[in-house]
């Protein structure tokens, strides 16, 4: 236990009642106590570093000032860089963020938010793994305010702010269309969380509205156990058979970053031998030697803007807000258009 | 404020008082109240998804099973694998890990300290920013327990977990020696941050003790400020002139991974015309063309340890515990000797 400076304490070195230094910290009682006192209690305090008991003020205001925050995997910088943007627009509001990771996991998810609850977060804000819609259920039964981020379940009515995932690979196929590529393959996870399946279904259609037939064999399902030879096996398959693709999409950063490093020992020529578009910004790519084409999620706003509502809905009947922001396409060498000759990447 | 099922709640649902509520939850008088009633009254407590409150707990027992951790920036790869690793530790012993970046700002570490103890936190865990000697002097009076990790101050008697810098730096310029290159520079931050200044100073012994001449210009001290472009120019400047280096020492990750973009932007041919090492691990080497040689912390052991030793420490009287694990310089292709040919880095 963290020894702390207490009323009494105060109390002692000035020579009063603790009862008068609680009335002069708490500005009760203005009128009835000296000035002079109540200027030497402040100024004890501030020299013995009193800091009022959050706890037992949070019990009379029910109010922490605290939000949670659920991501997959701290470690992944999407999750890292998305809790240090919700941090900071916290922090701006006055509000401390306390987080923890769920490693896809429906346990420690349920562990976490019980954890969370427990310590009395005015409001959560979920990255919510696979399987956990009777978790979220719960909460919304139990009205305590959360948003969920990055991954929602459309069977639930709730508020999310998420990427519009469809349309990020959507756009992407059809730029390798307009570039002159017909051949495209996708390695994705094996999962059934929404926005993933949406990264496939955005794909499926860009292929048919484009006039290209969807080949079940040009999708690559990976359990993400195994992920170096995986992903590594997933891409030379493609290339090999009677019937290679020119161009992979990938729909998640850490599939992207496998990806870039099996083309790197397969010495695979980009965009020459292959195009690739990678999902999310990672610095990673930034030393690859061909400059990548990337689906750029809204990271900023994503993480801003969540914060934003999650805050507004800690006010009771605050209606479900469901926000799905655009990807931007951010266009390099790797998806070079096959009309013109394939030069090095510019710098 | 979140609405959860009070004791009151499971009382009227029962048909009991709430003192017998409380009473059969909190295991008291447990021979005085009937079998068959106890078990009601948890079966509703479940149904009505009961979870007692943590805030009231805390007060009576003064633990909250809480660590706060501040890191230095939670979006680079070292602090968040370092929460990670922290996280995974503190939820086996049963705790939570509360967290937040101090940017290395005095005043945001600050804040930060006293929101982490407002919160009630248990003990703390700091990479401490330079300048924030007062504030560990101030906790070490208040008792708090803490351990410092990464970074410490050697004029303080406090706790703290660190690498032992100072040999990290000498044994890569060894390396570097052994491999026949004589004329090495040294990237570095312009701080007085005791963990960059100790790698310097390892640097520094290394060439003198080898022979070598420790020459000032061959030691460029950035201010962070202003990255891409500061790295990119003190490499061209080490490279240029009448004595150009023949490799470069970066003294942290941030600082490699710029470097790395900069000498690929630079065109510069890696070990042939230019030794590299780097600091720490990151998943970006693995992109670029050669395989990087660098400096590899302990992170793991790091984190755990950290994590164990401040557990201790929640006991009183607890000694304090200074250690400096040893980093690993993990050899590769940026680094290869000059007696052997320069070959394309090995997969």
């Amino acid at each position: 236990m963290i020894k702390k400076t207490s009323l009494k304490d105060i109390a002692q070195a000035v020579g009063v009642s603790t009862a008068l230094v609680s009335y002069v910290l708490n500005n009760q009682k203005e009128n009835r106590i000296s000035k002079e006192v109540a200027r030497k209690i402040r100024q004890v305090a501030q020299e013995l570093n009193y800091q009022p008991n959050q706890i037992a003020k949070s019990l009379k205001t029910s109010k922490t000032r605290t939000l949670g925050l659920i991501v997959a995997d701290i470690a992944n910088p999407f999750s890292s860089s998305m809790a240090r943007i919700v941090e900071d627009e916290a922090d701006r509001q006055g509000y401390t963020v306390v987080f923890g990771s769920s490693d896809e996991n429906p346990q420690k998810c349920q562990k976490l938010i019980t954890t969370l609850l427990n310590r009395q977060v005015d409001g959560l804000l979920i990255a919510a793994p696979a399987g956990t819609e009777s978790q979220i259920m719960t909460l919304q039964k139990q009205t305590v305010p959360f948003v969920l981020i990055d991954r929602y379940f459309p069977s639930l009515k709730t508020s999310y702010l998420a990427l519009d995932n469809y349309q990020s690979t959507y756009d992407a196929v059809r730029h390798l269309v307009d570039s002159g590529y017909q051949r495209i393959g996708l390695i994705t996870l094996k999962t059934s969380l929404f926005h993933i399946t949406e990264r496939t279904r955005g794909y499926q259609s860009a292929l048919q509205e484009n006039g290209l037939p969807f080949q079940k064999s040009r999708v690559k399902e990976l359990s993400g156990n195994n992920p170096t030879p995986d992903v590594a096996k997933a891409i030379q398959l493609l290339r090999t058979g009677q019937d290679p693709v020119d161009a992979i999409v990938f729909t998640t950063n850490s599939l992207t970053f496998w990806g870039l490093k099996a083309i790197k020992s397969q010495h695979i020529n980009l965009p020459s031998e292959l195009a690739v578009v990678g999902f999310d910004e990672t610095d990673a790519y930034e030393l690859f030697d061909t400059s990548i084409t990337y689906i750029r999620q809204p990271l900023q706003e994503m993480g801003q803007l969540a914060t934003k509502i999650l805050l507004e809905s800690l006010n009771p009947n605050t209606p479900i807000t469901q926000t799905n922001l655009k990807a931007t396409l951010v266009i390099q060498a790797s998806t070079q258009s096959l009309s013109v000759p394939a030069v090095q990447s510019a710098e």
